[in-house]
């Protein structure tokens, strides 16, 4: 094979990786928000803020799609080895972990359009709530970096991130059950729906975490 | 390239194809099993059914590790093409598929064991349970063979399978939130998470169908 057309091949290659993780960072920083602007909508009952999460879904759809054709077209014409192959093949699972991160946002805002102007959090919970908001905009971020860099130090502090959240699910879940819970039936079936999403939300961000690592390192984490 | 070496290339890229195609049917199997064990240990009370279920989540887990590996290897040391590239893609999803239902077998069956001797499930939703066990059971089934057979017509049929899925959802939750419902919270809550559990094992039998014609014809179904 001609030098140059290997170092020209092997320059095309390295071009369409670097635009496929621009892209996952990307597609994650658009589920970050819709998490983001879904708990706005919860906690502030801010209807504009639930459709501008809804609104994403199509957008995210459609990204995840043509990263895994531009993934498929890069297996098919330039054969990557090793880490290439690595990436590609953990961004496939990626991929589909920030879609559903953003189709979880979508879920929480539709509950609380569904409900507005109402509030869909009682006070009692609202506490709750705010921190698992602040536990999923947390591992979002970190996520949307650690896709930036692809930094095992920033993957590994995601794989714990979801204890907090996990802590708090259960908390929620053991209040809702309580003899002491007040707010009807309709408002337990609700949050229960809601802080399911957050966890499901957060479980995503470690999967993430897991795949980053094994991209690098080759090992899955244990 | 040598004809020979060539032809035995080929028979040991079909003998792994081959290979990987009867372990999504397995796991699939397996996962079948989670549910409709679950469905068991749910309506009939039966801890050992629950147990049964539950004791399936490592094994899939394995399984799924396994299958990825081995799809690994594939691209890194036969770069496969055209239909067998499609396959061990659209694999790489359909795998995290198949382990996702079996682990929301696992979470039907862990809420049974929770309530164990205790119905979780009240008189009023019992008949709406058995029709979303039984919709769930068709499905896995589906997927099942035609995750065998690769057969697009089979996995026409799976598109369709939520609708029937969600209805009963959206007629579990609206008995949940009404003003007549008698059983408490605590019951409300237990059934939204059950009833969340199977419309996502639904969901994932959907997206499976859609992988497969995918895989057939290169074209994602609209």
């Amino acid at each position: 094979m001609c030098g140059a057309y290997s170092v020209r091949m092997r320059t095309r290659l390295d071009e369409n990786m670097e635009s496929l993780v621009g892209q996952l960072a990307h597609m994650c920083v658009a589920s970050e928000t819709a998490m983001s602007d879904a708990t706005l909508a919860l906690l502030d009952v801010d209807l504009a803020a639930a459709e501008q999460a809804i609104g994403c879904s199509d957008e995210l759809a459609r990204a995840s799609t043509e990263w895994e054709l531009a993934a498929f077209s890069l297996l098919a014409l330039q054969s990557p080895v090793a880490y290439d192959l690595r990436f590609v093949v953990g961004g496939l699972r990626i991929v589909a972990d920030i879609q559903r991160m953003g189709s979880l946002g979508v879920h929480v805002a539709k509950i609380a359009r569904l409900r507005h102007p109402d509030h869909v959090v009682p006070t009692e919970v609202r506490g709750l709530f705010t921190r698992m908001g602040a536990v999923a905009d947390r591992q979002a971020a970190r996520c949307v970096e650690t896709l930036r860099t692809l930094d095992t130090e920033l993957a590994e502090q995601l794989l714990h991130g979801d204890e907090a959240m996990d802590q708090l699910h259960a908390e929620l879940l053991a209040t809702a059950r309580s003899d002491e819970w007040k707010y009807g039936v309709q408002a337990a079936v609700d949050i229960t729906l809601l802080g399911r999403f957050y966890e499901r939300f957060c479980d995503h961000t470690v999967e993430i975490g897991r795949r980053i690592i094994w991209i690098q390192t080759g090992t899955a984490p244990s």
